[in-house]
């Protein structure tokens, strides 16, 4: 018999799989590796549903390989421990991210940044150093590496700690490597879907004061009143705009669809930082004098490492911080990528894998 | 008699001055006020001819107001202190750069940077506080408040320390806020002017290595003979720059004309710096996805406070650095704007005052 998803590993699972850029998802059985020394197997409780993963089952990117099983914000319960695990046990609460893999010795790694190192390994359409293709978290169980495993702190409650994994660490890291984490300052947040509405929440938490920046003016009162931000300026409102010219230390912007960037330079006050998290494909126009004027920056940011993940787990466990969820069965799984599509989703959808893959 | 700039101040001045917008530079007679309580008094010995000069004597910025006597890169010899200057006296060698006041009060001003105070005086064509217009060191005296004065140290040779003032800290502070000062570092250097050239001095005096980024291949032998950089890469030479992707700390970026940043932004390593100090016009195309795999930046910076001018001329003083120059008399002028505008000059003209302009 040939090597196949489902038998070039000796642990049966199942999952939902893309077949081709049409990005339908269908039932799948495939195989995952034994759980080997460094290794911790965990039965996958909930898996959140990422922009991304719908960029990728579409093949947007150019990079995908099928049958894909999406998933990248996986948590679950620990079923099995390799001989030589040191930090997880047989019924501990876990999560992996977007990294399986990395080279573990480049001057990234070393300094707990695997996700800027040249041969990070992603949740799924990777290839692992077996040469196998990784599958995520829209399964039944997950292996990874330890050091990849994230340890969920017994107060979270699961379904919504998932999309943490990504759209969380996604806003916790720049808030942190870009100095935006401090009591007082004023942070200006550009887009409020899963990845806003956890930069509000975390930002909120260190004491920052928050303004959500947005194209809809009906997304203020949920802002204001539910997320608890400080302010809410529509991007198309000029005179909004201008009123909070120059007063932002720094802002997080989420939009991952091609926008100006210059009004948001001008919220920003001198050496104030303009963090981008969401990738448009096309540039983006940058005019140079206002950078210049105010000694202003625009930086990026991709997602954390494992240690700084972790890190943010335990912010939010310690501030009772989860994302808000719809949590989905299984067989809805193509009905939500259509709504994420349009953006129709407060804030981010939570796949329910334990209670209805099987049955699927 | 109607005030006029001859007689609105009591003290007799001799100058060149672009009367409209073809920039042409004659001789010219104002005044400057009588020296202040806090006022330093001055006889300008050399001035340096910066690209902002030619800029702003054509009203290619839209803010000009002629007459204008330009030159914001001033040197000279004390002549007379006001009763309440603690820190200069008759005799002493100073220099005036592009900021002769700010308010004092806001918060750049209180951190020492006067140069993103939003209510700056430059030290010429802007409105000083007795509403007169400030005009520059095309001229024979300068009178400026203790404040924006710098001392400079016996041993640097005056009329090459005259561009520091503008040409050498618009890139020593850059090299200082973003840490790309230390020992061992990779630094890119784009454009081999006033700027870039005192960009590369500065930083082999800080014991980083130095590739300079051109368009004209002809200033290899120079850059790396001449002012000992480390490497030279032709910026459309794609195996050139292929061969340096991914090793370079940051990048001082001193071209004034639309340019590609992608290029640029993969020389980077991950974390790297991108740091504008020339305003092209018209905007630049950002790609955002480079940015965030590598956690880059793009920045800028604009001149530098007047106590990290102070420090950049005691550094320069310490590693005897000094622009390289082609001293012209004042008559000269017109032909050397002629010539900057074709880039035609290593690296800096400076206009020798004292020896030539009485005799214009």
């Amino acid at each position: 018999m040939a090597m196949s998803a489902e038998n070039e590993h000796p642990a049966e699972a199942f999952g939902w799989a893309a077949r081709d850029c049409s990005g339908h998802l269908s039932p799948f059985k495939f195989s995952r590796r034994a759980t080997g020394e460094k290794d911790v197997t965990f039965k996958v409780l909930y898996c959140g549903i990422c922009h991304s993963d719908l960029h990728s089952i579409k093949n947007e990117w150019g990079t995908a390989s099928y049958p894909m099983v999406p998933g990248h914000e996986i948590v679950g319960v620990v079923t099995e421990v390799g001989t030589k695990v040191t930090k997880f046990k047989v019924g501990d609460k876990v999560g992996v991210g977007c990294l399986v893999g990395s080279c573990q010795s480049c001057a990234n790694c070393k300094e707990d940044l695997e996700n800027y190192c040249p041969k990070m390994i992603l949740s799924y359409g990777s290839e692992f150093y077996d040469g196998t293709i990784t599958y995520g978290g829209y399964s039944d169980i997950m292996v990874s590496d330890e050091h990849f495993v994230i340890k969920i702190p017994s107060n979270l409650p699961l379904d919504g700690t998932a999309p943490l994994l990504c759209a969380g660490i996604t806003v916790y890291s720049p808030l942190k490597y870009y100095g935006l984490d401090k009591a007082g300052m004023h942070l200006g947040v550009v887009g409020l879907g899963g990845l806003g509405h956890m930069a509000v929440k975390f930002a909120k938490a260190m004491g920052v004061k928050v303004t959500v920046i947005s194209t809809s003016p009906n997304k203020k009162k949920e802002a204001m009143d539910h997320l608890g931000a400080d302010g809410f300026l529509i991007s198309r409102d000029i005179e909004d705009m201008q009123s909070a010219m120059g007063t932002m230390d720094g802002i997080i912007d989420t939009v991952s669809a091609v926008h100006a960037l210059l009004p948001l330079i001008g919220l920003l006050k001198s050496h104030g930082k303009l963090v981008l998290v969401g990738a448009p494909e096309k540039p983006l126009e940058l005019l140079a004098m206002p950078l210049l004027m105010g000694r202003k920056i625009v930086g990026g940011s991709l997602i954390g490492g494992i240690k700084e993940t972790q890190e943010m787990i335990d912010f939010a466990a310690k501030h009772d911080i989860v994302a808000d969820i719809e949590l989905i069965p299984m067989d809805y799984v193509n009905t939500a990528m259509e709504r994420l599509s349009k953006a129709d989703v407060k804030y981010r959808f939570v796949i329910d894998i334990a209670n209805s893959l099987e049955s699927s």
